[in-house]
């Protein structure tokens, strides 16, 4: 139909786009699994070179002529879907003067390298020096977004990881977590004081723990044929979505660590296997945003498998693979798999605590966007947000503070709601699929997980990009975003009997 | 220096190209030691993108230009040297017409396709169909190539593995060897008759094969921080000099294949790790020709590794990875991987017959390139050359006579000689050597190999793509290709006492 020519044109630059992206992707994983150290230096050149070439191809003059035009033609539904997401991808790469680009990267990477020896030396102030230069040019890059999108400058960045979702939502969404988290952190408390755990005796060799992810791999439906599992120093899902790699880490003193990232990874790795195979290749079939992604990996790590149904499932499979002992035994697992407890660090708590993390770094960052506060200002904020929120004293610790995490230093604003927010999404799918098949536990118990697929395919996976968030979280569980969800299911984890 | 701007672009240019080829690498690499099955057609699709990008900037119009105008300015011997394989490279992209290229790449492909399944079911007639095309198309390659040249037809094939080696050299080389070799392999067998062996008893875990080649890679100066050692279906050495990545295959009732084969691929390892870092990033830092190449897998595989003495340093690395047996003993040993037997299979031959196989496949394919005769011949000429060569009776069995290679299959005619040629440069190589240092067997079996490694070094390794391959070959050894080298090699391995 010459008619859409022009969106025929534009299907077969992201085509390319796409199959540059796998190339990417695979040497990047490579980069993180396989390579030896020698191989960085000649490996940055020819990466740095592919993406010379994909930024090459994301600005080419003629898109903007091509996407007005596609936008004015006849065009079915998918296709329109499919046109929004690359006008979405076409700002992200044209939004921004290169050079602008050229010096946050630069000055996120030097503070990024410098913070490696500064955060163990606790040294805020040397961190500053650089970090108030990531700020002023992410708070410039924030404007120049707001004006192109018509948001505000901090929507406008969140917008890059969660789009359509805003500020305000955020606001009532943690607002209402506020108001009930730090009193139900101290009831959960306070009833797991009264149950004690039997400690896991290690070691667990690497080969055993190896086998054990596998199996329960296999059991969580992740396809080998597709796919694969590595190791690498930080985990992560990487590859493409017709050969998904997957990395965890091994510690003989923990199989937890290991099992439950890789748990977590599987989780998205089946979004990515799951795509509708008839869109990969267009925008329109890249996995929704990083909160709906992350929903996926919380569905499987925090819903599924520290549920009681599943966790006896796992009984055996940790006997049969690590050799049983005691600590092994159901409830004992369950105890283990579901204890609170207020900490420093982000990435080490527990799901009842961890809306805490991230509510305080939504609030400090987005003042800080917005000009409402200064870099300098962080710790005394930092400090009175944990002690609000967690009851603990941060007070000259900057190291496991706020010079904790990578994100800002980096200059990912907006990143962080995506962690709830996909906590969130989980609870509210959870309860969706309970509605629709209200023996589901009994199903996991019984090793029976295929309504949890079907439900997540059905409404999450064979979505792609073809919606935005708010409308595929309507669509997904009949109403928009409600934080109760997750309210019940924290309630009845850790406070039921 | 503004004289050579010519040349600091197409510098530029053919950088481009090194980063390119770099992913061409590493995905080649994963895919087939790494990637699962239903990654392939992603795959595809993404490595055919890429190589569509290397060969447009191959092919840019301005190159030809660029080329005339360098050769005109001011430039040191290294950038002349440069200059010249740059101009290979080119010529190699530009000389066929495009749509040539994509017919024999694409009639190649079929053939190939075709013949997995009746290679097995020695289907020689419908072979020959599909293998006719291919001829068709490899002759008419050949003419053009020849007229772009100015060589003769099959010169101009061979020139793209052996630069500057011609089919006149190889009928001196071969006429030679022809005249000896068949004598040799009566008398070697006639000897080898009263040396029996002690056969290794088998199992051989793939985790004790893979700890002993491993020690063998570190024996033989292999870099770890600059490689690696994996598995696929058919052993390769792959990657980049920077990071180069080896396979072997393991099979629990045969230790010796692996452990041959990563010894061989080591030797091409050593090459590419060894090449000048300097001129790393253009065509004069390439590894000189097939057959040079050969002659470092060789020099470690024969030369080497099936000495007398360094037999006695693997003997106890057997050992202590395989466990002790009688089999492992150094003259046992010696004898197992000296053994000389005449068969239908090149890839399964020793050092003695390998030759054998070469000449009649060099002699059949000139003659088909230049006509002299038709694919329908092959057989008869297989079977008489067979017998003349080696006195094996090959009639009907085409499975195990003239469909057992991929090479003609796929149209790659030029390509056998550098078998011999690496065989031969290997021996000349080692009997510099040992003029060079006198006591070089003393000192391998004392496990000092530094000797073999400067040599290589100075004379090979660091040579990379600064001479052709007669001069190379003159400058390393003050000769030209002597097959007296080889014939003395094998006398003395295989008939002194």
């Amino acid at each position: 139909m010459a008619a859409a020519s022009n969106y025929a044109e534009l299907c077969g630059v992201w085509s390319r786009l796409y199959r540059f992206n796998h190339l990417s992707a695979i040497v990047g994983w490579d980069r993180n699994a396989m390579m030896p150290p020698n191989g960085s230096a000649a490996r940055a050149a020819a990466e740095a070179e592919l993406q010379t070439l994909i930024h090459r191809t994301r600005t080419e003059p003629r898109l903007a002529r091509l996407l007005q035009a596609a936008e004015q033609e006849r065009l079915t539904d998918l296709e329109r879907a499919n046109l929004r997401e690359m006008r979405r991808d076409w700002r992200d790469a044209n939004a921004l003067p290169e050079s602008l680009v050229e010096a946050r990267t630069l000055a996120g990477a030097k503070c990024e390298h410098a913070w490696r020896e500064q955060r163990p030396a606790n040294d805020w102030r040397g961190f500053l020096e650089n970090f108030r230069e990531v700020v002023r040019l992410s708070r410039e890059e924030a404007h120049l977004l707001a004006a192109e999108t018509g948001l505000s400058a901090y929507d406008a960045l969140m917008d890059r990881y969660e789009p359509g979702v805003r500020a305000a939502d955020i606001d009532r969404l943690f607002a209402d977590v506020k108001a009930w988290l730090p009193a139900l952190i101290a009831r959960v408390q306070a009833k797991q004081r009264s149950e004690p755990a039997i400690a896991p005796i290690a070691p667990f060799t690497i080969a055993a723990q190896r086998a054990l992810n596998h199996a329960v791999m296999e059991l969580l439906g992740f396809d080998f044929a597709g796919g694969r599992l590595d190791e690498s120093a930080h985990p992560f899902s990487g590859g493409v979505p017709e050969d998904v790699r997957l990395t965890t880490r091994y510690r003989e003193d923990d199989f937890a660590q290991s099992l439950l990232g890789t748990i977590h990874e599987t989780g998205h790795a089946r979004f990515e296997q799951n795509l509708p195979r008839e869109w990969l290749g267009q925008p329109l079939g890249n996995a929704r945003s990083y909160g709906i992604h992350e929903s996926q990996s919380l569905s499987f790590e925090m819903q599924l498998a520290r549920s009681r149904a599943f966790v006896g499932l796992l009984s055996p499979l940790l006997g049969k693979h690590l050799g049983a002992q005691p600590a092994f035994a159901a409830d004992n697992l369950y105890v283990l798999f579901t204890r609170v407890k207020p900490g420093l660090i982000r990435v080490d708590a527990d799901e009842v605590t961890y809306p805490a993390h991230v509510i305080l770094r939504y609030e400090i960052e987005r003042a800080l966007i917005e000009g409402a506060i200064e870099a300098d200002d962080i710790p005394a904020l930092w400090d009175e947000k944990m002690q609000a929120l967690l009851g603990i004293d941060t007070r000259g610790n900057y190291r496991n503070g706020c010079m904790q995490d990578v994100h800002w230093t980096e200059g990912a604003f907006g990143y962080f709601p995506s962690y709830s927010l996909g906590a969130m999404y989980a609870a509210q799918w959870f309860a969706a699929m309970r509605r629709a098949t209200p023996n589901l536990d009994q199903r996991i118990a019984g090793g029976d997980l295929a309504p949890i697929f079907a439900w997540l395919r059905e409404n999450i996976w064979s979505q792609a990009s073809r919606w935005d968030t708010p409308e595929l979280v309507m669509r997904a569980s009949g109403e928009a975003l409600n934080p109760g969800y997750f309210r019940a299911h924290l309630e009845n984890r850790y406070l039921s009997a």
